[in-house]
C-alpha cells in the first residue's frame, strides 16, 4: 500500500465526528455516519469512505434539506409481529441502517426472520457494511435500496429508468473460512464513476456495459449516455427488483428521484429494505459425518474451492484483505490528495491538521 | 403455435396423475406432481413438464430410491414461530414444494414474513411455478433449491463445484402490469441442455459461458467441459448462495450429490428454501398523489418501461404470452415427438391413446 498514507482511526473518527455535527447532525448521527465512513476506508471500499459521504451530503444531504440533521424515526404500527415499517423522515441513512439492522436481529433472534422497510430515505452509502456488521454478530443479513439517479437501461430498452441499485447479503461463515462472506455488488456491469475514470485515462470499457445517446451499444466512455444491467435479462431482473421493493414500500418514480424534476406531487426519496434470519432457523440438524452447522458449511465452502479452484475467491476475501493490511498499519489508508482535502476539513473546522504517515 | 399439438388439460391430467400413481405415489404426491407439469407446460416451460418430471423420477427418483412415494414430511420442533425446518424425507419435490409455500403464506399472514427450510428433498422442477402460485394469491415469494449435479467453475476457478441452482423471485403485480411478475433464471450463463442443443445444430455458445477441459474458454460446444455463472464475479455470489443456503440447511458437498460418489457418510440429498413475504408488511403508507400500494407499484413499473423502453418487458411476459395462447387454444401445447412419448406413457398404463389437435 505505498501510494497510500496512514491516518490513526481515533484521529480519522474526531474529525469526522466534528464535520457531522458543525452540519447540526446528532452526537448518535455523528457516530453512526463516521463508524460506517471508517469501516469502509478499513475495507477497501474506496468510493464510498468520509469524504464521499460528506460530499454527498453536500450535494444532496443536509445543506439542501435532503438529509435533515436530527430527523426522528417513526415506526408505523404494524399487525405483523416479524416486520417494522418505518418512516425515516429524511434522517442520516446510516444511523438509520445501523438502527434498523440492530431491531430486525432482535426480531429474528424471536421469530427466526424478521424485516424492516424504511420509508423517506437519504443514502445510506455501503450496504455491505451493515450485513457484513450483522454477520459478524452471527447473522445472516440481506439488505436492498433504491438509487438516486436512474442510469441503467432495462433489458431490450434504451433510455435509462433503473438505479445501479446493490443488494447485499451476509453470511455468518468467519468460523468457516475466516471472515464473513459479503455478496455485495451493483446491478450494472460498471458504476458510472468507473465510466469516467475510463475517461480519464483514454481506455475502453468492456463489451455490454452501456449504450450511447441512441440506445446502441459502446465501448467509448466518451459517447456513453447509459449503463447496462450484468448478465442481460438476470441482472435486469435483480435490478427491478429492488425497484419493485421500492414501489412496494413507498418509493418515488426511478425517473422522478434525484434529478430534480419539478412535479411537486411525487415523492424524491428513497426507500430502504434489511432482512435477518437467525442462522439456528435454517438447521435441520442432520448434518453429514456428525458436523454441526458451521462445520457443515465449512465443508460445503471447502469443496467448492477445492479440486484446483484455489485462485477462485469467496465474495468478501477482497474486503478481508483490506481489513488486515489496515489493521496491521494501525489506522486507515487514504491517498495524499485525500489527506489533503481531510486537512482541509479540518481547517475550516479549526481543528489540527492531520498527519498522514507512510 | 402451429408447430405444437394441443392436449386437453384434463386429459394430460389423468394420463401423468395415473403414471405416477404406478409409480406408488399417493393420491395428492400424483395430484401435485401434475399440477406443476401442466402448469409449466401452460406457461411454456418445455424444459420442465411431465415428461420431464417423468423422466427424472426414472433416472433419480423412485425407480432408484432418490424419491421416496409416499414419504411423510417431518417438521422439526423449533423456537422460531416465523421459521419452519422440515425433514422431507425425500418425498417428492412438487408436493413438498406446494405444502411448504401454503404454510409459509400461512405465517406471513400473521407475521408479515416467514421463512421454510427442508432438507433431504428430491428436485422439484420449476422454482418460477412455486412463487408464481404465491403471486397470484398476493404474496411475495422467493425460492432457491440446491442443485443435483455440480456444472459451474466459480469465478476464477477452474473446475465446476456450484450448480446451475436458480433463484426464483414471484411479485404479486398482476393488479398492475397484467401477470405477477416472476424473476427466474438459472445462475449459469448457458444451461447445459442448452449446449447439447447448440452441439445438435452445429453452432456456437455465447463467449463467457463455458471453459473446456483445462479450464480455458471456449464457444465450441463439443469442447464444453463446465458452464460459467452468469455476470461473472456477480453470478458466481447467486451461484455461492445457494450452496450457503444448502450448508445451513443440511446440504451435501456440491461435488458428491448427483455423482453416486461412494462415501456413505456423505449425504447426497438437495434442500429447498422458501420465502413469503405479506405486502402489507411492507407498506409505508404514505404513496406519492395517495395513490394505494399496487397504483404505486404500477406507477413505477410504467415509469421504467416509459420513456421509449416500450421495448423491453417485464420478467414473467414470456410466460404469462405463453399461458394466455395455451389458454385460448384450450389445452397444453406439446410437439408431435412429445405427444407419441404420451402415447407410449398411455399404452404401458393400458390407457386410451392421446389425440392431439392441430
Amino acid at each position: 500500500m505505498s501510494e497510500f498514507l496512514t491516518i490513526a482511526r481515533d484521529v480519522h473518527d474526531e474529525l469526522v465526528i466534528s464535520a457531522y455535527r458543525s452540519r447540526g447532525y446528532s452526537e448518535e448521527e455523528a457516530m453512526l455516519g463516521t463508524k460506517l465512513a471508517a469501516e469502509a476506508a478499513r475495507h477497501g471500499i474506496r468510493t464510498h469512505h468520509a469524504l464521499k459521504a460528506l460530499h454527498l451530503d453536500d450535494l444532496f444531504g443536509s445543506r439542501v434539506g435532503g438529509c435533515v440533521p436530527g430527523a426522528e424515526i417513526e415506526v408505523l404500527t404494524s399487525r405483523f409481529p416479524a416486520s417494522e415499517t418505518w418512516n425515516a423522515n429524511m434522517k442520516l441513512g446510516q444511523a438509520v441502517a445501523y438502527r434498523a439492522m440492530d431491531r430486525a436481529i432482535e426480531l429474528a433472534d424471536q421469530y427466526g426472520i424478521a424485516q424492516i422497510a424504511v420509508d423517506n430515505t437519504f443514502h445510506y452509502l455501503w450496504g455491505g457494511g451493515y450485513v457484513m456488521a450483522a454477520a459478524e454478530r452471527g447473522y445472516f443479513a440481506y439488505t436492498n435500496c433504491t438509487s438516486t439517479l436512474a442510469e441503467v437501461v432495462p433489458f431490450g430498452g434504451k433510455f435509462p429508468t433503473l438505479g445501479t441499485n446493490p443488494h447485499s447479503w451476509g453470511i455468518p461463515s468467519q468460523e468457516a473460512n475466516g471472515f464473513p462472506i459479503v455478496v455485495d455488488w451493483a446491478t450494472s456491469v460498471v458504476a458510472m464513476g468507473r465510466v469516467q475514470a475510463l475517461k480519464r485515462e483514454g481506455r475502453q470499457l468492456p463489451s455490454g456495459a452501456a449504450v450511447d445517446c441512441n440506445g446502441q451499444p459502446t465501448t467509448d466512455p466518451n459517447q456513453v449516455a447509459a449503463l447496462l444491467p450484468f448478465g442481460g435479462h438476470k441482472g435486469y431482473g435483480m435490478s427491478l427488483l429492488n425497484e419493485i421493493f421500492g414501489g412496494l414500500i413507498g418509493g418515488s418514480l426511478p425517473t422522478v428521484r434525484g434529478r430534480g424534476i419539478s412535479d411537486p406531487g411525487e415523492k424524491a426519496t428513497t426507500v430502504f429494505y434489511f432482512q435477518v434470519i437467525h442462522p439456528e432457523a435454517l438447521s435441520g440438524r442432520n448434518f453429514a459425518h456428525g458436523r454441526s452447522q458451521i462445520e457443515n458449511l465449512k465443508a460445503v465452502l471447502d469443496d467448492i474451492l477445492g479440486h484446483g479452484n484455489g485462485t477462485a475467491m469467496l465474495p468478501g476475501q477482497v474486503e478481508a484483505n483490506a481489513r488486515k493490511a489496515s489493521d496491521e498499519a494501525g489506522g486507515l489508508f487514504f491517498t495524499a490528495a485525500e489527506i489533503s482535502e481531510f486537512n482541509q476539513l479540518a481547517e475550516g473546522l479549526g481543528m489540527a491538521m492531520l498527519v498522514g504517515k507512510v
